[in-house]
């Protein structure tokens, strides 16, 4: 292996094809920012399309905006112009609500379709809190069980016992990408629905719920989609389940005609069927300036140029930590580039205090907090849109400092708080 | 009864101390906004502050802002704030998700509290539509039956079969202001939980859920709250439900300690178990901006100035009306304030028409379309804070215009929609 030097690193920016969209982004001068795998950078575009929405859309249009500035259908609007990244068609993508309560909707949909005798739901034992909550409540709510399964022992824990199963097609502690197509077809095989969390996938990585034969999906867009703190998630599920499926949380929006002011509910059609009620505006125009950054590196959906970069980043980071740092850290991102998403998870007894320290020094990672037995793990995202090779030399090189100078022991960063 | 002139509507908006409270707002020139029972207008300080949370808090701070900015408290932030409008104490109010996300979360969580013999829901037949079709999914989901009755025929639907009472407090259509302590107490006469709607009282009129021993309580927050179109919305229970209450969408943010990353579910105290996943920060942002409005005009929540000058607006209203166009138009509010909310209802035969009509003689109303059986009405609501007494006057001269010019009957008024 040839170690890159920094003049190297250097020359991957100056060749990169994507490295002009990093102009895109308004990101702080002298910040190493690798925390796109929690919240994506500000968009150039965002604040000054805010301003036009809040001054003239609100201030001018009021209430007519619902209509003339298509505040009403920006929920579907911005689901179609999302759908790509996720290969599914139009009509298909709800954006709308946050991710728990879409999760909600979805795995109470998929339980609702499968046979009572499947009193199981399956959900990785180290998935992101919220999923395991929301199934949690699920399951109760349909008299079944909640089986928590270590995510290398997903195959072993299918059985015709379980409905539904709720994968993160990318781990948010490891970055380790599941196989959306085989996982399926190993779930279909037994008989179960699947429910795919997105949220640390799109805009990382190509997914294809459709090529997949997926049957449920969620996931949000204030990671890699730039879409702002917060920013709504969205909601999909295959055609073929159109029939079946009931949202179990049937308002207005979700109506087939909500301006008939019916007494009674239809369901709409497609993406319409996810929604509830009135969607903040003001999030989702900040959103859609996110998706336009998205889809500039990745027109039509088609994410092969940002998946090469990523891909590029994250071997970068990976040669010069085992170059400089091997004997310090523990690596827990797969090394198979294939089976990794966007970002690279470092094992450290004290990654907490190693995370705040490089944050001192202007180099901004992510770190869990928590009292689960697991170690905690120093998180490092790669978005491929505005992070520069430059970046990721500049890491390892702050990384080295921080450990070489015992840096992360400093009492200071003896109280523990994160959010992902 | 004397009918005022110009002249005396002019000298009620010199003395008006709320006058200057209309500078909080950012009103087109020209315009008579009669829609703030839809959607508020634009508070001079939301541009500005938007912006500093977009360019500063998201752009530079990024995701330390979680905690530096205070984002991760917004929501009960938020409700604290919103509270004293209420009645309500610090902690018990929540911020989040959408009106009938909540709506379902509050009908779930009551159904949930009462004997299974309780079988029937009792909804308000001419509700708006998301209470009725939240309130069919939730009886669903219990196996109970939902009845819808009428509003003057609420007291008679209560019984011990009845387990839950779903009732706005003022009713969209017809501006009715429902006795919510008498309400309530007959209620739990009769054993029945109460969930009350104030989507379209709160910041109208005064409020006290505990003097009412009210149970659940929902409402929105872009009509008098003034948050900006699809701003969150809110959700309290009655701390005395505490114990037993469980909101079916147990997401991360709910959790007592979510942070903690832990196994297992454990529900926050007071509002926070009425929190979902990661809220829209920049709509919350906005929303700040609307209740410092409100705040101006009822310090401390104290809401009797702004509910006296509403009154004297509705009866302005009612007074021109009857002495101008008591002929042409059905008055459908009640004519005893203490029985109306903010806003007046007149019934037309072609009321899309003439809403349509006035609306480009820039006098914006509001007017539900729908193929309901019940007549349409032209809907007026008089924001205090700023609508002023010459808007009256404006609104039923423009008015007197159309029907005499029989602008309404234009046939570009043949296609109907409408967001209420």
């Amino acid at each position: 292996v040839i170690i890159p030097t920094l003049a190297d690193v250097r020359a991957l920016d100056a060749a990169d094809p994507l490295g002009p969209l990093r102009d895109l982004f308004d990101l702080p001068d002298g910040l190493t920012y690798l925390d796109g795998n929690s919240l994506g950078a500000l968009p150039r575009a965002t604040a000054g399309r805010l301003h036009e929405v809040v001054t003239t859309e609100w201030g001018r249009g009021l209430i007519r905006s619902w209509d003339d500035a298509h505040w009403f259908d920006a929920p579907r609007r911005l689901g179609d112009k999302l759908a790509p990244l996720i290969g599914a068609a139009p009509g298909e993508v709800a954006v709308s609500d946050c991710t728990s309560v879409n999760l909600y909707k979805a795995l109470h949909a998929a339980m609702s379709t499968v046979d009572p005798e499947r009193s199981i739901i399956v959900v990785e034992r180290d998935a992101f809190p919220t999923d395991r909550y929301v199934a949690q409540a699920v399951a109760h709510r349909f008299g079944a069980d909640l089986h928590l399964v270590e995510r290398d022992n997903l195959y072993e824990a299918l059985s015709p016992h379980v409905g539904v199963l709720l994968v993160s097609e990318i781990d948010y502690r490891t970055g380790h990408w599941c196989e959306m197509a085989e996982v399926t077809a190993s779930a279909h095989h037994e008989g179960i629905v699947t429910v795919w969390d997105l949220c640390h996938s799109v805009g990382a990585v190509p997914i294809d719920v459709h090529a997949a034969h997926a049957d449920y999906a969620v996931g949000c867009t204030y990671k890699y989609l730039n879409g702002g703190p917060g920013a709504p998630a969205f909601v999909w599920s295959h055609p073929r389940h159109a029939d079946r499926r009931s949202s179990p949380i049937t308002g207005w929006w979700s109506h087939a005609e909500p301006f008939a002011m019916s007494r009674t509910f239809t369901a709409g059609e497609g993406a319409t069927a996810w929604l509830t009620g009135a969607q903040p505006i003001l999030a989702l125009a900040a959103l859609d300036c996110g998706l336009d950054t998205v889809l500039a590196g990745a027109p039509a959906g088609e994410m092969s140029a940002l998946r090469a970069k990523s891909v590029a980043l994250t071997e970068l980071f990976l040669t010069l930590v085992d170059a400089r740092l091997g004997d310090q850290l523990e690596v827990i991102t797969q090394r198979d580039p294939t089976r990794r998403g966007s970002q690279v998870s470092l094992a450290h007894p004290d990654a907490y205090g190693v995370v705040q320290a490089l944050a001192a020094r202007g180099v901004v990672g992510d770190v869990r907090g928590g009292s689960t037995p697991d170690a905690d793990l120093a998180r490092f995202g790669f978005a491929p849109l505005y992070t520069r090779f430059v970046d990721v030399w500049q890491a390892v090189d702050q990384l080295a400092e921080v450990l070489g100078a015992d840096e992360h022991k400093d009492p200071a960063y003896a109280i523990r708080r994160t959010v992902t």
